[in-house]
């Protein structure tokens, strides 16, 4: 027996991000029985996911186990697992070592990378969405600048030295604008033989502007921003090859050894085996209610769901994920007492996204603001939505001293070095 | 060109632990160019890895990047390499990508686990000596409990919830007494159908006390403590299998999915290519001056070297380790002016082995104690030595933290769930 015992319906919650925790607290004072499936253990706290990949901040800073967060609410069960379909005539959650029943599910499974029909670049240019991803893109980068330190041919330490990143919204603006500082400030004094603040950080973005959900003015400011902190902004080109030792980007080649992913959605592959048409990047345009059209209990919501409001899609971010899981847990229990449903409406608070050291963006209803105000409105809110307060405790610490010492402690490569770092054996003597 | 640039001789530092460490900064106000080769890019503090294991640090609490603790130090020069071998006559170093000519070379790079010839246990009994060795046993133990939770086999839930640490030295204490710890605190709460509580955490000694280093007196001590937190301590036996599911203790089978290793010392491959004999765990019985017997240019420091003191081994501990490198240092900058070298000389200035919450062993001199006031100063002690002012504050709210809750942030699995958790696929449902 996998299930919260109880004499509720069986609920059963797949994707513990903001949205399936939010459903989950949601129900916290029903009759219902609760299942949350996740892959992981831990609930992320995403938006500071590129925090941990540039080595400012640890794992467990800004994750937390699911099991923990949930612990006191008594009807939920915690289940680590692979959910790899829905059976939606039948009612059962199909995992890859097994099924679960529900009476009621809902999908919060999210969306991945993706690369536009070029899988094979996935291997070369990493994307940001998991912990492990994270880590991956934290040892990419610092094994360039050791590798770069022990390169004596010219354009391969340059190739070494040169960090691409793919793609302009939030992501792609906060990797590029960490990593250039890193570059810049906390490297800086660390090599013997390379410069690294020669490095060069290109930010590549197929449309006219960096963070397009933003209005010009502010897309121009990010711009500003970004080229103040040492990133060569290329708008309006389009990536058309990625492999281990460069870049195409229109008709340029760029050699890179290091290029990161933040372009495209796609909607996780769960979204397929609900049996109803799918949007371009594989979302599920849902009913007003967050049903699934047609069903009543199959619940659909966060970066899964395709909602239009007002003529425009409702932006995967936190804030609209969370306010779903809110929605659909107040529409379960709805239909439990026998009461009407409510639509789905997103309330927009506004857009907050940073650049760098005292270098953000932010839209709060009409107001506008960019630079250092709005980085401390950045950082004033993140660390408030922080999951516990010992990760608050924790993270305001260490932004503290890295803000007045330009340190960053997780600089670690924790994987084994198993490989020779270069390809070909050169003679390294001393003479 | 590799080499920090100057005009004085190039010492070369294999192994950026205590001992590599303390020798690099001792020659820091001389005019020899340093190089320090290290196969990974950080300095590790040793004695708290078992907290990453168990899940309450971050690697970063506990490891510093090498080039940031040096960075200030002008003739040091940092390289990320794997070294495979000493080519003592020629004075070269032979890396596994290319080599590096020294004038004086000082060897430390310290032990790793030996498997009395069974290497096929290491593959199921993991040991704990780099960060990625305690990211891996987390995730072990962490999953252990996951799969458990799923597991509807009474007798397989008890094999995943059987923990099994074989050597009772001060690591296999540790592990031991926080895996107790673990099971019936932290994790207590945090699932539905297992009680994790009832885990079983074996302590396996082939001598005949625990913590053999210590008196019979602190032995003993440190045995009730353990039992006291719900370890069961088995000494005098010997392990003679180990498999995928459990071990062979003596006669008797214990199913385990959980088997970690903290017995036998084998020292770093390193030394074979010195050409002197060497002790039975392949360490280099070094002359008095900490040098290869017959030879001016190679120091041999740290767990590497073999030194007799009083009829006794000088023990494989983090101060003895500091002392050799501040006395290879010292007698390098001896030579370098024509001036006679010292004896290394041991200064003892006592042991300290935590065992749990509270629960701690401790000589100083002849002042022996057990319990909280050893607890309290192993605390002191540890933080105190901590690398980094950042890290002995965050390390200390961390503690204080998981002191008054009672609980491990760091409880994230951040690897992939690649395969199922379960062998054969159980029908799972609800009802």
């Amino acid at each position: 027996m996998i299930m919260a015992s109880g004499p509720g319906p069986h609920v059963v919650i797949v994707g513990c991000g903001f949205a399936g925790l939010a459903a989950a607290r949601g129900l916290r004072r029903t009759a219902a029985r609760i299942t949350i499936v996740d892959r992981s253990n831990h609930h992320l706290f995403q938006p500071l996911l590129y925090q941990v990949a540039t080595a400012a901040l640890s794992p467990a800073d800004i994750a937390a186990p699911i099991r923990r967060i949930l612990r006191g609410q008594r009807n939920v069960a915690v289940m680590l697992a692979e959910a790899t379909g829905v059976d939606v005539p039948g009612k059962r959650l199909l995992l890859a070592d097994g099924q679960l029943d529900y009476d009621i599910l809902v999908v919060a499974t999210g969306a991945t990378h993706a690369y536009f029909g070029h899988d094979e670049w996935a291997e070369h240019a990493t994307g940001l969405k998991s912990l492990g991803d994270a880590l991956l893109i934290r040892q990419r980068f610092l094994m360039a600048f050791e590798v770069a330190e022990r390169e004596p041919d010219e354009a391969r330490r340059r190739a070494w030295m040169t960090f691409v990143i793919v793609g302009a919204g939030p992501t792609g603006v906060e990797l590029a604008g960490t990593l250039a500082e890193v570059t810049r400030q906390t490297l800086a004094r660390d090599f013997r033989h390379i410069n690294t603040a020669s490095a060069r950080v290109i930010l590549v973005e197929a449309g006219s502007r960096v963070l397009p959900a933003y209005s010009e003015d502010l897309s121009e400011a990010a711009r500003q921003q970004l080229e103040r902190l040492g990133v060569s902004v290329w708008t309006g080109v389009k990536v058309t090859d990625i492999d281990a030792e460069g870049i195409h980007i229109g008709s340029e080649r760029v050699p890179a050894r290091t290029v990161l992913w933040a372009a495209g959605v796609a909607a996780s592959p769960l979204a397929a085996s609900l049996g109803v048409p799918l949007d371009r990047a594989g979302r599920v345009p849902v009913a007003p209610e967050l049903t699934l059209p047609g069903r009543d209990d199959v619940y659909v919501i966060g970066d899964l769901a395709h909602i239009e409001q007002d003529g425009a899609l409702v932006p995967g971010v936190a804030p609209a994920a969370i306010q779903q899981g809110d929605c659909a847990a107040r529409n379960i229990v709805a239909t439990l007492r026998g009461r009407p449903r409510e639509s789905f409406r997103y309330v927009d608070k506004g857009m907050l996204a940073t650049i760098g050291r005292g270098a953000a963006v932010a839209r709060i209803g009409r107001f506008k603001a960019s630079g250092y105000l709005a980085w401390l409105l950045w950082l004033f809110v993140h660390i408030l939505f922080l999951i516990g307060f010992r990760n608050r405790l924790v993270v305001m610490i260490q932004w503290a001293w890295s803000y007045f010492t330009f340190d960053r402690g997780a600089r670690l490569i924790t994987a084994p070095l198993r490989e020779p770092l270069v390809e070909s054996p050169v003679d390294r003597s001393a003479s």
